[in-house]
């Protein structure tokens, strides 16, 4: 296996940015080496916690970005660019240097707590880059952001914060920040959207705004699947899902 | 010589940061190591660019935090406290693994560019943390950006980013994110300063601000190095002062 | 949890060397940071494979040598130095950075395969150094070096390497490099040893030499821990007992 | 630019080894990238001292790999093959992962001290990966190596070093080892060889040899540049060549 700490001068971020990479020293021939894109979620860094033999025995390279706590969107700020970033700048860097990335079927996403909110929100505004979105107890809190109050503050951040990850809160739910909002307008132009695979634990605080969110997509038949089991918002639950959603992505013989 | 990455986890940032740190592998028995903290520029990185030779022959260790595009300053958003990182956090953290910045005798600042801004203004808020400072072309912009109006941006960033750095640019002249309203609150308090060592390159952009608050200085009778020779914002210039001010820092013999 | 890469120069090795090292940011007033020297196996390299929720309940370090394929001896060449490395070298330069492995109480060492053998080995050449000793499926292969005939090799190398790293195999049984020659010292010298706690799965190669040892230790009546239990040489059964290895070291109340 | 740092399992180590990777950020559309390899000396470890500015300017990556201090040989114990590391199994690696490393022409070969000997002797044993050789103070210490005598030493390290290194002393005159060898096989077998260029500092320990291996080139009409200047082997000669020897391998318009 080959462990990569990749450190490039970003357009998006305006300063250097590190990814980490993990990827089969051995492919087979004439298999083209398929790619999944890793966001964490909040306080959290760029680790690859998909297990290695997954990535030997599905041939395909692990690429963990740091997302810093952006919840993977531009925000409002020069520099803040996290949704361009893992969307467009980070593919084409990964097409240019090690020639991976080519085209959606090849390039899947996952992500974990924020970090699976990014990954339904890339995956949803670059259909054409990401084939798969697998999205593990996703902070699906643009609701919640939405009514916030200037001045006010909730027990992770306050509304400076949301502000400039999300932009205006009181526009939120309009913007393209918003997961659906990004499917509204896939459907309206008759563009396919990735194949998506959400879960979440039952003893997890986001488990409103998950079935929210899973209403909204059986709402409008947008063919997903959606797993609930016992488990809290922690590193367990996603061990057990990780390896499921691995295999859905990448074991289609 | 030895050369450390380390990673911990972050109250300041609310998520993990990584330094880069450089210190001797022989030290001189009875002699405590001091510390220098290395501040990088805007777009920049940790990456220690004092000789090590330096390190080695006054013994002490350099210490470079990730600073990201923050200007060294607490923010508006939660996580966004650089200035804190830098004043507090981090010299607590140093005390306690590595006992070292035991007092502000041993531990001394120096920057460059947005990183001398912030060895100015860190310098100023901890006196009793910092010995001395040295500011190499220092983005010395309060002024610059206290005047900028909603909705604008200039060369570097928008209005939003100077906004989510510095605070409110229209209080920005009255606020602790000023260094000149620190100095001026040391004065009126009887605090000694940190002693500053202050340079600036002939053909940099920035010489005019760099000469207004050296003239703020001189005004105020606070003592203080100030040199200005050909040199443009530009590492040549930074090489030839980063040796002048570490020899000023360390050679008290 | 603070994560370190530290790179010195080696006088063992005459280069430099890295470790890894993994640490509690949180430290209990009062309790000193006891430390864990992890040894790593063949083609391995540094790597913490204990758990971090362990080392902060239990308040310690984990620090993680290189020791590239030496068997964790000193060899015969000039620069292969890595028995002294780990019983010497490494603890003073921990001692004399980070204030940590100040006696044997707070010191212990633990390893996996050829780390294991290491650990023995270490432990019981250096019994003032280390407090416990753990050792998972060790490489006891003492006894297969010695019958070791020149020009030959086996399914993992060629004498010159055995010999490389063992020293001449025909002189090996009498050698500070077979760990029942340092215990007859110890036990000679009435020097106490370290505890010993040594683990094999019933499907391990290595499993008929652990029997031989802990006979050996038996014989001798030495106190040790000797479990073995279904399992091969790989990560499962050394994943369950690192956790029942550490426990034994750190839960002491 | 970019920075990578690559861990991967080597074959020819039977372990995990690290390299270091600096290439350029933006690549100019149709013309491809190139390469250097990178050796450093004695007691020393990978890192690009190479100024990033050239490799942008160029087009070329720098990889630097890990050669601890094996004379960048095959010696005799298994997985110290670090002349088939950087000959082939290296090159491999890039070509497969970057898509660089393809063919002489782009791929050439610098070291300084240990590293230029291994520049040498790497470029003139696989002539068709390196079009190019630059060797700075290399340590041409083939003939003393030959002439030492078991169980003696030198001031650098013992004869089981040596022997380990560079196969039996003895024999190494006529050895593949030996830079002169591969030349004379090369010109016997009507192959080219890479391009050389060499310096030395006129106060070097080492010119002696130098000048020797010069003459052994010029006596067999081999083309070759030779430099000698006032220096020392010390940086201030290597920071003075690198520059030269990279313009001169990659200024070819």
């Amino acid at each position: 296996m080959s462990r990569l700490t990749v450190t490039y001068s970003s357009e998006c971020l305006k300063r250097n940015t590190t990814f980490e990479m993990v990827m089969p020293d051995s492919r087979q021939a004439g298999k083209p080496l398929q790619t999944l894109l890793l966001l964490h979620g909040f306080s959290c860094t760029a680790l690859c916690f998909v297990p290695e033999y997954l990535a030997e025995q599905y041939q395909f390279a692990v690429v963990c970005p740091n997302g810093e706590n952006s919840f993977w969107l531009d925000g409002l700020s020069t520099g803040h660019q996290f949704g361009t970033l893992v969307g467009e700048e980070l593919p084409a860097y990964l097409r240019r240097t090690f020639g991976i990335c080519n085209n959606a079927e090849d390039t899947h996403i996952l992500g974990v707590s924020m970090g699976g909110f990014g990954a339904l929100h890339t995956g949803l505004k670059y259909p054409q880059q990401f084939g798969m979105i697998g999205a593990m107890s996703p902070a699906l809190i643009v609701h919640d952001v939405a009514a916030m109050q200037p001045g006010t503050e909730n027990e992770v951040a306050n509304y400076a914060y949301y502000r400039e990850c999300f932009g205006e809160p009181s526009e939120l739910l309009k913007s393209d920040n918003s997961p659906e909002v990004l499917a509204d307008k896939l459907l309206a132009g008759g563009i396919s959207l990735p194949e998506i695979y959400m879960c979440c634990g039952t003893e997890d605080g986001l488990l409103a705004s998950n079935r929210a969110f899973h209403q909204f997509l059986t709402d409008r038949h947008i063919r997903h699947e959606y797993h609930e089991s016992p488990g809290e918002h922690a590193i367990p639950f996603w061990d057990e899902y990780t390896g499921k959603i691995v295999r859905w992505m990448f074991d289609r013989r």
